[in-house]
């Protein structure tokens, strides 16, 4: 029951902006609780990547007094990673288009993550 | 000669905003090249994060189809820091803020960026 509230959390997210190429949500430890993925993108791998991505971004938040971390984004040639913090147990990964609207795409994630952290 | 260079783009990126902090050019495997940093900012600490960060940075976007690496933001609850590669070789960090205005500040590190990897 609450893997489909989480997935359509998700699902709605995915729907606001076709610049949204995917999204999952993960605990802190890597594991992925619900995720809508295009075919042929493994789970596992954005769950793993993400978890490593926070705790290190943890780390450099810390050492360089940034305080507690809320969000990390990877802009790559082509495309964005976002990551952020759905309450303290989770975590939302977005992957965006290289030409994604940020402001909009930071929006509509803030908006979900506290959906989700209401969830769970 | 080039060192002061580096420094003079950054004093003029740390001056062209008053929530731009630190900032700092970094080889990719973490060695400092330049630096304008507040006093009691260590430069080895900002050095080695930013190489750590980047070189998962590579790996995330790699793993997850996002083309090669651009930029790192990380945001804390007191402030972000900004990695945007400087050409191939170099890194340039910032440190900002926690209202600073994201638009301008990638604008000016944008430009900035492109100085440095000109310079090296």
């Amino acid at each position: 029951m609450k893997a489909d509230m989480l997935t359509s959390v998700l699902n709605e997210l995915n729907g606001t902006s076709a610049d949204i190429e995917a999204s999952g949500v993960i605990s802190t430890d890597g594991l992925m609780m619900a995720s809508v993925l295009p075919a042929g993108m493994d789970e596992d791998r954005v769950g793993a990547m993400s978890a490593a991505m926070l705790s290190l971004g943890d780390r450099t938040a810390q050492e360089l007094n940034r305080g507690q971390l809320e969000q990390v984004l990877i802009k790559g040639r082509h495309g964005y990673v976002l990551m952020t913090y759905a309450g303290e147990e989770a975590v939302l990964t977005v992957l965006a288009k290289p030409n994604a609207k940020l402001g909009l795409i930071f929006l509509d994630v803030k908006r979900a993550a506290e959906s989700i952290a209401e969830m769970l």
